[in-house]
């Protein structure tokens, strides 16, 4: 089946002479790269010939990658365009639908003039002049160190504080030297080894959700705890039902390490999707490629009201989780410490 | 080479009517299982077979495993009379070359004889009776747990207390119910709901290098603490130099979690065994096979003075190791606290 519609495909491109290459082919989802060498109008072309083939007959998405497009401001509008008026989703090798900040100048145009109490950077720096200018335009900044090896790069580029996130976390952690391994520390080890080589604050995280995490966090010589999964049963949340039930639900020793929903580590709830994929011995197309390509299957298993294909992002103190309303929920924290 | 090896030991084997299995070959070595269904003789007639195969022609080391072994009294002095008289090595599928003491009943006559003043098991649990004639005897019984569920087996199985160890924790640790997967579980997330769920006293383990550590572990609401790497660069320690230089120049991001120097997940330093290995995609001998195994090639490598094939076994918070001789590092440690 997929090798008729690759057949297909390669075949319709080929009379219109537009380049491409196959990424990987997942479940129902294509993913190819268009070779546009900063010309958006070659793009462009690309997407409207792959709208002249039939994809929705043998396959649910075809994601077009633009190589090289990390530098291209214009893409968001692009993206928006190409998704409204085909089937076929283009995304670029930065962020999803989005260029990460740490490339993008226009949305750095834009925080200095909203001025944010805060900007937080995950999976890495911008340009040390970028974190220069937010600081003095009198916002803070954070970024988020996995070793104490990040934590000293992150302290070098200037920013205010680092939130070192251990092991325990749940979801994609903020780790961005290689190897993804290294940075898989706990925060019982992790948090005395960067507060030993910094002289910035250090805000604690990964497995904290109570009064006893926090207050092992400032043992350690923490100066404060940035908690994610504690507050995601609360009634504020956006999290879906069927999440907060499996996250109400949880054992600590459920959840695991995966790169299947996104291309990317993340660690979440142990389900079928998780299980499944970690028989599947072919390498996944990288983040956020392949983020995209299961949007529509995670979106799906939702929708059924089923556990089975979502990103049950979760970290290891989940089963800590009190689902009290957020206002209540801290001050228990800060009643418990 | 390995191929024209094997040809021959199965023709050698084939004309005295042995039947073997070949377990799995690695590096030089090759592993044989033996059915001997409690027969001693058998296992003496099939090794002496193995004699007559001029094995260190092609391989350094042939192993065979005598699959029933688990629960047979006599066969330490087999294993060394086999090791003296033949360059096969003879190893149980319980433990290197002596019998894991949950099922050797003579190993807990001695302990009853003797009465130390603490028996600690480790990957798993004796029969309940035998727990109970311990405590009898007066002897303060300990176990470690990865998980909230292995805690409750041993709480169940009348433990005194528990010593609750993290993933942060170096060499190998206690997991005894799969998946190992689920015991990967951090010391910072497991303490806590190890505590919620038991009645007995819990010592946390795991990633504790100081009284930072310790602290934290009793904020967390563990009753005491265990610490080992902590300990591996005392003077007293037993502890290779080229092994204690490698673990003071630890930074916490260098350990990795293999199977490829025992055959069960273990935690030590990276170097080049664990890189190669990684690439090396086809499954190992079970522990603690490879450890036998391997034992020579670690042995070669520190008396060459090179880390390279050795198991530096390490917690991820070896890099706050002091090297103070052990009475003076319990004390700082206190002083810490």
């Amino acid at each position: 089946l997929a090798y008729g519609f690759l057949a297909r495909v390669f075949g319709v491109l080929g009379r219109h002479g537009v380049p491409v290459d196959l990424v990987a082919t997942s479940h129902s989802s294509t993913a190819f790269t268009v070779d546009h060498n900063h010309d958006l109008s070659s793009v462009r072309r690309a997407l409207s010939v792959f709208s002249e083939v039939d994809v929705l007959r043998d396959v649910a998405t075809v994601t077009v990658v633009g190589r090289g497009m990390l530098r291209e401001p214009g893409m968001d509008a692009l993206v928006f365009w190409a998704i409204e008026k085909t089937p076929v989703y283009l995304i670029s090798q930065a962020s999803d639908v989005s260029i990460s900040f740490v490339v993008d100048e226009a949305m750095l145009a834009l925080l200095l003039e909203l001025r944010p109490a805060v900007v937080s950077f995950h999976f890495g720096l911008p340009p040390a002049p970028w974190i220069a200018a937010l600081r003095e335009a009198g916002v803070v900044t954070l970024a988020c160190a996995t070793t104490p090896a990040e934590a000293a790069r992150i302290e070098d580029a200037g920013v205010d504080a680092i939130v070192a996130q251990g092991a325990e976390a749940g979801g994609h952690r903020g780790t961005f030297a290689p190897p993804y391994e290294a940075g898989n520390v706990g925060t019982l080890a992790l948090v005395p080894q960067v507060v030993d080589t910094l002289t910035v604050p250090v805000i604690a995280s990964g497995g904290i959700a109570d009064g006893r995490g926090i207050a092992a966090a400032l043992a350690l010589g923490a100066d404060g705890v940035q908690m994610g999964t504690a507050f995601l049963t609360c009634p504020e949340s956006a999290a879906h039902e069927v999440y907060r039930l499996a996250l109400v639900a949880a054992r600590d020793d459920q959840t695991r390490i995966t790169s299947a929903f996104s291309g990317r580590p993340a660690r979440g709830l142990d389900n079928r999707y998780i299980r499944d994929m970690a028989a599947y011995g072919e390498p996944l197309p990288d983040f956020p490629i392949n983020n995209t390509l299961t949007g529509p299957l995670r979106k799906a298993s939702a929708e059924a009201g089923k556990q089975d294909f979502m990103a049950l992002w979760a970290g290891q103190a989940a089963a800590l989780s009190k689902s009290l309303p957020a206002a209540e929920l801290v001050e228990t924290l800060v009643a418990e410490t």
